[in-house]
């Protein structure tokens, strides 16, 4: 399985996602402005993958710091934090992952600069692991949503380029086609970024899955013509009553599959839910720039020059067309507001 | 006004859509295969503009045509319908005008080759100038679905590069301007050929009319945001009960209008509409090459070279997802079954 993101004992190592599927190309990032930029540039994406590689461009950002005290080396990291978080600021995971690390330092007894700076590698590696054992654990539940000779649509990239280890939505896809349930995929292109005809595309390929390419705005006529069996898509924040913000495109699916009574399942692990946000309308939407949708990959220009675009990252589907959040506790069902409270209390009250 | 289609004298002329926006080149036609390519390639496209090249490519076909016997001119002439026709299966309008064509030149009352050749010119011209009042007509009932301040959210082109005049749905969009309502039009990119991004957006800016292009999967969230008002689109094909054949992602459209509770309306010329299909499941559905997807503008790869694609050029919308049919008689409202009855049968009484 390939690696999008990987610590090489002193610097981090990241596939550039924005060079596939034409070319593997291993980025060695040595500071936190360069792991800023990656997670910026979308070189690094998926939520697990942006918190993971973040985690580890703080202990970049940090490696350098002098000083013995405590309190100083905790202020610097206060200010690093705000600095990555700000990279991409509706990827949840991001500024979850960072603040995690930080009160775990800040929590620790003692310690001085030296020791919180080695914990703190520490820390990013287990969170690592971490994302690895509950991309394992989303995978296995998930299988309850997906029946034999399902045919699964699904959007944007939530594999193992995605995150730390073999994926969320797609995560459950390899599984079920590891066991042998003769499934078969439909990947949405994922406009403007592309997301699915570069990367999903090629994990699938790579993993000798069953799978067509679709263009977006086929998905409707797909379900029309009764070829999908369930929709199948990752989040990048989920509020506290179940609206799940994910890449643009995932709304549009979700009501298409209410339309034709198909089930819409969203793949994300706990990390992903804040309870902070209580809706789905007070997620904050990026908005790109117009170029994004202009310029094919930056490059090859299919407007005229001049056009306006709008361009959302992101979009947010409300519970109410959501059939169950495959959490790596479980499969969660509305009444979202209570069950993701009950998930989210326990696994804080078990230490997971 | 731009002209995407235009007899000059002894040959075809035609602009090249599949170059715009970057080049306007012209295209000189000079033989009947030459009119297929252009069809068949789309650098000519809009299902009223196709059936007008091909009815002046069915001049060219029979200009050659040496013999002095009616019979012979008329056995060859069904063999060129049968060819040109041949060049996009889906598109209704390009085997009416050639069968029209042929049917006024049947019932004839006498007439030798040489005449049946001039003859046939002129009804070539007489359909395209046909074709132009259409427009102006529907424009006309259109601006009953559009309010003062309307945000409209449009699909491919319908305008006068899809045409022999302003357009059908943005000839609605071009009038609505004129008579200063304030409007604003959201334009969908149209994936995988892109005629929106490139055809509507170029319209849209020439003609100054406020505009941004989306991709195809922002539409759900732009009226998620309550950001459309009516959603106005073509058609190339109606079956008898008012199933509309159009771009793919036309269909996702109707039904992210109806979950949105928006007027969803297709403006189309009585010669889109095909009283020999009873229902939308029996329009044929042109499926594409893989390639069209897997290449912007055939140049650009975006996937894996060896992903494969579903691609259907079409896709149908049902009566039950139509607010109104926008047609040069009128806005044809359901029940369609009986209100496109009605108005074709009283057309042709009329002679129209």
């Amino acid at each position: 399985m390939i690696q999008a993101v990987a610590w090489k004992g002193d610097f981090l190592q990241l596939i550039d996602q924005t060079q596939l599927p034409e070319k593997l190309i291993y980025l060695d990032l040595h500071t936190v402005e360069e792991v800023f930029q990656a997670i910026r540039d979308l070189q690094v994406r998926g939520a697990p993958a942006i918190g993971i590689a973040a985690a580890y461009g703080l202990c970049l950002g940090m490696r350098d710091f002098r000083g013995a005290s405590r309190k100083d080396f905790l202020a610097q990291l206060q200010q690093r934090i705000e600095y990555l978080s700000s990279a991409r600021p509706t990827a949840v995971n991001l500024s979850w992952a960072l603040r995690n690390l930080q009160s775990q330092l800040e929590n620790l007894p003692g310690g001085d600069a030296a020791e919180l700076k080695t914990r703190l590698l520490a820390l990013a590696i287990e969170l690592h692991e971490d994302d690895r054992r509950r991309c394992e654990a989303i995978a296995a539940h998930g299988q309850e949503a997906v029946p034999e000779n399902a045919r699964i649509l699904t959007h944007c990239n939530t594999g193992a380029l995605a995150t730390g280890g073999i994926g969320t939505a797609l995560g459950v896809v390899y599984r079920a086609h590891q066991l042998g349930k003769n499934i078969r995929v439909y990947a949405g292109e994922t406009r403007p970024v592309l997301q699915g005809a570069r990367l999903t595309a090629w994990e699938l390929l790579a993993a000798k899955i069953p799978a067509q390419l679709i263009c977006d705005n086929m998905a409707a006529a797909l379900m029309q013509q009764g070829q999908v069996d369930l929709v199948l898509v990752g989040a990048d924040r989920i509020a506290a009553d179940g609206s799940a913000a994910n890449k643009i495109g995932t709304y549009s699916l979700a009501v298409l599959a209410h339309y034709h009574r198909l089930p819409f399942y969203v793949a994300a692990p706990l990390s992903t839910f804040d309870m902070n946000v209580a809706t789905g309308s007070a997620i904050p939407i990026e908005i790109r720039n117009s170029d994004e949708i202009r310029k094919v990959f930056g490059k090859y220009p299919i407007t005229p020059g001049e056009v306006s675009c709008w361009n959302p990252a992101f979009d947010v589907t409300p519970p109410e067309l959501i059939t169950g959040i495959i959490t790596e506790r479980g499969i969660l069902s509305p009444p979202y507001s209570k069950t993701i409270e009950q998930t989210i209390n326990h696994t804080m009250l078990a230490g997971g």
